[in-house]
């Protein structure tokens, strides 16, 4: 499958051949996720039925190269080398990784192959322990195999969810973009951090899927997008996102964002999640924490904006949220080339904690949460 | 002149033949500066009494190589495109540069001759605006010329003030260093942003130049160095200079700054400066202020290190100070390698303003100012 066949047009949505309303099985929703999309973007999850698909965001902007994965554990490696990153399109992929699993557990008795599919599931969760979407995603898909009633069902049954999961994660960022837009005023200049776009979701976004519809409705938005070292998803997804959406975009370094702040140029930052506590504290993308102090200390509102599946109220405060510190090379090196001196000491936290206090409101799909936290998230997922 | 001749070694500094004491003229301070650093490092300056040799710091940690400026132009082109920098080191070279002007002036009136450097220095001054050693080091050159009574005396006494003008940078840096120390426990752990080391200078630093310090007194020392996007003179030159001494350090990118902050796991943040204003307000790296914010927010002094060339006591306030736009492609780009989607707007101010009110203390070689700044800046220039 060719390059072009992933690229949706304004002139009409992208659809995987075999999957979803249109081929191997009929999608729960009763149509297909991806003709949900009017943006003009790539697809970063395509379900072919029989594997995965992931569009490789180690390569965006300068490649767009599709990786298959044929089984759950190369759906894990995607993940671990963040081929597919983002809170919620790491707990899609991670659904669809589950029901890989399910296609190989070979075995006719039910417990066995739910506890195959367990190991599977600890594969996954191991590969980035920050998010909660994806631990979030695997329960859910180990809660319908073991609903099933004969483990020849399961496949069939997962492979259902998983579709659903998808369909309903972009249903659900169109939510928070409606939700989101309403405190956006025009013109409108917001500051994010990283990716919490189309890419990082089944589609449309999280924060910048209220850019998305505060310019749909019309709002004159700009955006300030941090390059987010040392990943650098700002410079090479978020950047690119907006220019294929036609929206007004200024790239800059991560240390430029308070400067901009104090020249008074952002009206409000708006970040993603890879996990919220039960008292309102967010884990994100390093660097968050620093853009919340930024924003507070020039009376900027800094808003969060996540699904629902992204609330561990398990989780009392950002202090019980494990903290993912990966290689030194991404520090030391760009492209492959060194930039540090060999033998220097790298600390390389991928998220930080931004206590509640920071957060002006989080924007879920369920409706905007204000502090108190502890009460409003609650209420939300009710 | 190879490599290994410019290197100085723990056992004896290096020194270049055919200058300073050793060579074409007598130096003013009875000794060649470059026999006060006892840092292993390379010199980031090296005047041969006819050119000046640049450490080319565009290619550090990966090549030592040095640049050889045969005329003032070539000084202001290596400023322009930062093969030196750091406002120190700007400065000195610029006072070269100067001198090689007066070589290069071909006239025997004494009117034409200053006018001659006066155009000079306007070259010079136009090629980093914010630093304004750069504008004090040309005005003391122009005063040395001014004031010699015959023309022919111009060059020799411009190399003298030349010359002198470094070995007091050195000298200076090492009383910052004294006087900082002072400030610090042990241990201490210090967080710092971009290159205000030995190659930012003369020699010695100004806020490594407090490290240093604090580490040759005994005090165990630990440096947390931002990598400073996007020229990465943190990654590149700090961390470099740090190893060199055998200091430890940590390497970061700036996003994790403020989360190691919160962490607890820094007691002062020590940075350089490029122009401070009579209030106290601090010109610095793109990201200083970002810093000085989060050092605020956490209970962590902040302090600049700089010597009285940096104060400009004409500027009454940071609002006053030229702040510098670079080239976009240093943003996009790393290493010559696209890191950005073409086209995407860019903002890249190299430097920012940190109010006053976040600065714990000047460190200077005539001593450490406190607030309130209008006050105790005057009297340390006095």
């Amino acid at each position: 499958m060719g390059r072009d066949s992933r690229h949706k047009t304004i002139e009409g949505a992208w659809c995987p051949g075999g999957a979803f309303s249109c081929g191997a099985f009929s999608c729960p929703t009763g149509r297909c996720p991806q003709e949900d999309v009017n943006v003009q973007m790539l697809k970063p999850i395509v379900w072919t039925g029989t594997a995965l698909e992931l569009l490789d965001q180690t390569k965006l902007p300068l490649e767009k190269d599709y990786v298959k994965c044929v089984s759950c554990r190369d759906v894990a490696e995607a993940i671990r080398t963040m081929k597919v990153r983002g809170a919620p399109a790491i707990g899609v992929s991670a659904a669809y990784g589950m029901v890989l699993a399910a296609h190989d557990a070979d075995t006719h008795d039910k417990g066995a192959f739910v506890d195959r599919l367990k190991a599977a599931a600890r594969d996954l969760v191991q590969a980035r322990p920050t998010a909660v979407n994806l631990a979030w995603a695997v329960g859910k898909m180990l809660d319908v195999a073991s609903a099933c009633p004969d483990w020849r069902e399961i496949p069939a049954a997962m492979e259902r969810a998983a579709c659903a999961m998808e369909a309903e994660d972009v249903e659900a960022n169109r939510r928070i973009g409606r939700n989101g837009a309403e405190l956006l005023g025009s013109p409108v200049s917001v500051l994010t951090h990283c990716n919490a776009g189309a890419l990082a979701t089944a589609g449309y976004g999280t924060a910048l899927g209220v850019v998305r519809a505060a310019f749909e409705d019309g709002k004159r938005v700009h955006v300030f997008a941090d390059e987010t070292r040392p990943y650098l998803q700002g410079a090479r997804l978020t950047a690119f996102e907006l220019l294929e959406d036609g929206i007004p975009v200024t790239l800059i370094t991560d240390s430029m964002a308070g400067y901009v702040m104090s020249l008074g140029k952002v009206d409000c930052v708006i970040v993603g999640a890879d996990r919220i506590a039960a008292n309102g504290d967010v884990a994100n993308k390093i660097g968050t924490y620093s853009l919340a102090v930024l924003a507070k200390e020039n009376g900027i509102p800094f808003y969060v904006a996540a699904p629902v599946s992204t609330l561990d109220l398990e989780c009392p405060t950002g202090r019980d949220i494990p903290i993912e510190e990966r290689d030194p090379r991404e520090v030391t090196h760009v492209l492959g080339q060194r930039i540090a001196p060999e033998g220097v000491a790298v600390f390389n936290p991928a998220f930080d904690v931004t206590p509640s206090r920071y957060v002006s409101a989080i924007i879920t799909d369920r409706g905007v949460a204000r502090p108190p936290y502890e009460t409003s998230l609650r209420a939300l997922v009710g």
